[in-house]
Parts: C-alpha cells; structure tokens; sequence
C-alpha cells in the first residue's frame, strides 16, 4: 500500500470526525495495516479518542457470541448509546459476510450501527493487534460503546481483557465446558458470565457447578461476576445481560478499577505497535543472518546455526544495539 | 531460571542421547524456556537431529484429535517407529494430565512412547515456538516419529504446516464444518482428511461436499489429498489413515516436495528464535519509551503517545540501527 499522503490524510481525519462510513472504512483498513500513515492518523485521531466503553463478547465456536451480540445491539442503543461492532472472530456471521456490511446497516435492530470484521493476525497473544486502533477510529467518529466479538480460542480469550473494560464469557450447557474453559485459563477473566441456550438440560446445574469452581479460589474481594442464563436466539434473558454490563460500568468507575484496567489496555497498545515493528524486524534479520545457501547446508546437517543466533543474542540483538 | 553451567550441559546432552527419559523432559523444559543455554544445548544436539518424520494432527475442539493420537501410537509402533507425541492442545486430554505423563508411559499401547504437552504461547502466528526445539530434543534422543497434535482454531490451524510434513485434519459430520474449516483457512493446507465420528449422519454426504470444496480450486496438481472416514473410539479407518500417511511421506520423497518443505519449517524455526528475542525487546522498548508517568498522561489525553512511536520507528527501531 502506498503511502498516503497529509493533504488526503487530513480529508481522512475529517471525514471520521464527522462520522462518514467511508471513511470510516478506510480509516480501519489503514490502521490495520503496516502501512507507516497509520500512525500519522492515529495520531491526529487521538484526541477524540479514549471515551469509549468496550465490551468483549468471547466464548467458544458455538456458544452463540454474535446472536448475544446481535440482541445487545438494540437494547444499548435504546439506552442512548451509539453502538460500533468489532468482529475477529473468523467464523462469525458478522466476519462471515452474511450479517456483516462494512458500512452502517438499515434494518430495524442495526440501524446506525457501524459493524467490521478485523483479520485475526499473529500477535503477542493471538489477538488481533487492529483492534485497539480500530476502537480509536470509531470513538473519533463518535461511538461511544464498542461491542467487540473474539474468537473463543484458549489464548486468544485471555487477551480479550487487554482490549476490554467488561468482559463477557459465553457458556453452553454442555458437560465438560466448565473443565475446558478452567484449563484454557480463561474462567478467572470474566467479569460477567453467560449460560446461553439455557433452555438445554443441564443449565441451571452449569450454574451451580461454575459458582463452585469461581468460589474455589476464594471468595472475590471487589466485583463478584454475575452468572446470568439466555436464551439469545429467543432474546430472554438479555435484558438482564445489558444491566450486569452497566452495573460492572458503574461498579468499575466507583471502585478505580476503571482506570488501572484502561492503563493495561494502554500499555498493551502501544506495546503491540513496537511489537508490529519488530515482527518485520525479525524476518529481516532471519534472512540478514541466515542466505539460502547457508539454509540448505543447515538443512543437510553441514551447518550448525545455532552459534550464529547465539552470537547475534550477544551482540546483534536490539537489546544491545537499540539502546541509546 | 539461572543459566545452566556447561557441566550440566554435558551431562544433559549426554542423557538426552541415550534416551534417559528424564533428562528429555529436563532437556525439553529447557529449551522451551528463554534461558539463553537452551541454545548451547540445542548446538549440542544438532548434529543428532533433523530425521524425524513429523506428523501434525490438526482439527476443531471435539474432532477427536486425541482419541485418533491414541490410536495411531500402537499402529505406527508396529510399523517400526519409535514415536513421540506433543500435544500443543491446552484442552487436549494429553496436556490436561488425564492421559499424559512427562514420562515413557506403560501400558500396552503406550509403552516406550513419550508424550509432552507443550504451552501454547503467543507466537508468530499461535502456534508453540516450543514445538521446533522439542522435535530436536525427540530426535536426539533417537525418537523417529513426532505426533504433534494442535489446538484447533483459525491461525494456529494454518501454522502447523511450519512444523509438520504430513498436516492431517479431522473433521466430523456437522453442518456448517466445512464452511468453518474454509473461512478459517485451513481447509488448504491439510495433506490428508479424516471425517471421524463417522458414524454420524451425514458423514459420506460430508465428504462429497469436501471433496467438491476441494476441487473449486482446481485439480491438484501433484499430490491429491485423500479424505478417509474412521470412528476413532473404535479405531475403524485407522489403519487406512496410517496408510495414508505414509504414502504421503513417500510421494514427498519422490516429489521433492520433503525439501521445500523442510526448508520453510528451518526458516521458521529459526526466526521463532530471533522473534523471541524480539518480543522480550519489545515489552523493554515500551517502558523505555513510556514511563509510568506518561501512560497516566496519554490515558487523561495529556499527551499524545503517536509522535513517540513514530519517531521511535523512524530513528530508534532495530530497522534502523541493528543493520552493521
């Protein structure tokens, strides 16, 4: 991508303050990208931005994480917020193009929302690196609560709580979800969970068994995580979602939560951005370190390349050579 | 962890060699950590490794990856392979501790086979950076055949192609698996299918629609990816899998194809490595450039941190100043 230039990135920047979808569209697909006027408009945007209450939706495949997105939606926006969709889930309808447009839809429920689909690339813990920009991008254009559905996936789940001030955990009443979700690490990270379809057998016991297991490491000091029952599909029980969202909000701001959580979120941006940097960095110095000829002779055994990333550890790495 | 002293090393290498089973664990424990003596290690090792045949078992939660592992290990036994398995899956009964032992397990069907889970940390692209310098541990330690079985979700899928020579995915008779599997990009990169459960409905129907997905690309042009039903839990199906597999490793001797593909997982090893080093850079570089005072600052919107990361990517980036 070539790149763009002040006088269009100036149009960019107006053209997201004032809430135009293209632009908006643009603006996302740059700050995805590598390209370096991503920062140039990251920086002309970070003034408007910041305000946002960010909400993750995660869970595993399954467990209806865009169908408890898709019922949230109408239900905050009649509580006056302005509702901004981020999907990186890659099997959600939202990415999948079935629900999905990347522009504000016109139907009854998603009027006025703007809904995108983020690639889920590699990342320090697997979590797209585009959404922390992303939500930047539509703060400027004036959302103010960002719905943001993650791919449910062991350590992808866990980084969920570096992008989001409530986290949503959705369960099934399937035995062995509760097992599964403590090994992958992700039971202690929700702030709020969800029993959905709980009109299958076994819900109101899954209940019951995850109150047991949370309680395992000793009652919880400040917020103790509600476990609410849906039956998204049907809309029941969402209502009740929306008011544990807004009382962990309320619960979050009063406490100081709030702000050593948004200052981990901070960190974890920025810390992807040099991290984005050094990625490319380590390709470069792989092929530097390492020709084609000297590949082949590794790979027949001729070579041993480990003295060479010992010796560039010790001397070439950035931890020697990029201090100033 | 304190750095391992040389004499240690020695007698480490020297127990890894003679297959001392804890001296592999302690040996894949360590270059699975970032103590910088993993590398004096893995020298060591070198020469004895690169022969393994690897086998990456890939497919969604629920596949039933694990129940075909546990099937394949006394197969591949019988045909003369001394086998390894690394289960990279945190929900893998393997890695959960229900099957697994860091040790030579005995009973019938797993005597003389080493099974290790590995943590899935963030990597490259998700998938453990453990997995190379384990395989090297195996090798020395004269193990033939590595069983990789990884955690089935989008990019991690798509990875184990960097490690394994024969990448089998399982799938089982579910609407919509095949779409999932598509959208994920993984359907691809697999060499061979399997439809476990096969026994469900829709299980022959299933492997119509692949075969037809499949083909939407075009007739392949060298090795055509078999699709085989099994009942892994029964172990029907399994013998023509290990059939399968082993026509696969000889059409890639044949074809050349084995090269190619031995030289993309050394590059990939390799940089992994150098990533490593670079992600540990990147956590330094961020507290260098944002002290705790100036992440309070951009979080109240009193500075903006985009200029520092800009300029940072301009004059201070490895980029720039790690080329000599």
């Amino acid at each position: 991508m070539p790149a763009v230039r002040t006088q269009s990135l100036d149009a960019l920047t107006q053209g997201v303050l004032t809430g135009e979808v293209r632009s908006i569209a643009r603006a996302i697909t740059l700050v995805e990208s590598r390209d370096p006027a991503r920062l140039e408009l990251l920086e002309r945007l970070f003034p408007h931005t910041g305000r946002a209450f960010k909400v993750g939706i995660t869970g595993a495949p399954g467990a209806g994480k865009s169908t408890l997105t898709y019922q949230l939606i109408p239900r905050l926006k009649a509580r006056g917020y302005r509702v901004g969709v981020l999907a990186v889930d890659p099997t959600s309808p939202f990415s999948g193009g079935a629900i999905l447009g990347d522009r504000i839809r016109f139907d009854d429920a998603l009027e006025g929302v703007y809904i995108r689909s983020l690639a889920s690339r590699g990342s320090i813990g697997g979590l797209s690196r585009g959404v922390p920009p992303a939500v930047r991008v539509l703060e400027a254009a004036g959302f103010d609560l960002v719905l943001i559905e993650t791919v449910g996936a062991g350590q992808l789940q866990v980084d969920v709580r570096f992008v989001a001030d409530t986290v949503v955990l959705a369960l099934v009443p399937e035995a062995g979800d509760i097992v599964q979700a403590m090994k992958a690490g992700i039971i202690e990270i929700a702030d709020i969970y969800v029993i959905n379809k709980a009109d299958r057998e076994g819900a109101t016991r899954m209940r019951l068994d995850l109150r047991n297991a949370l309680e395992l490491g000793g009652k919880p000091k400040g917020w103790n995580p509600p476990i609410t029952l849906t039956e998204a599909i049907h809309g029941k029980g969402v209502d009740e979602l929306v008011e544990f969202i807004e009382e962990h909000q309320q619960y979050q701001q009063q406490s100081g939560g709030w702000q050593a959580r948004r200052l981990q979120q901070l960190e974890w941006e920025l810390q992807s951005l040099i991290h984005d940097a050094l990625e490319q960095h380590a390709r470069a110095t792989t092929r530097q370190l390492f020709s084609a000829e000297t590949l082949q002779a590794v790979l027949h055994g001729a070579e041993n390349p480990f003295p060479t990333i010992r010796a560039w550890n010790l001397y070439g790495s950035p931890r020697e050579t990029g201090r100033t």
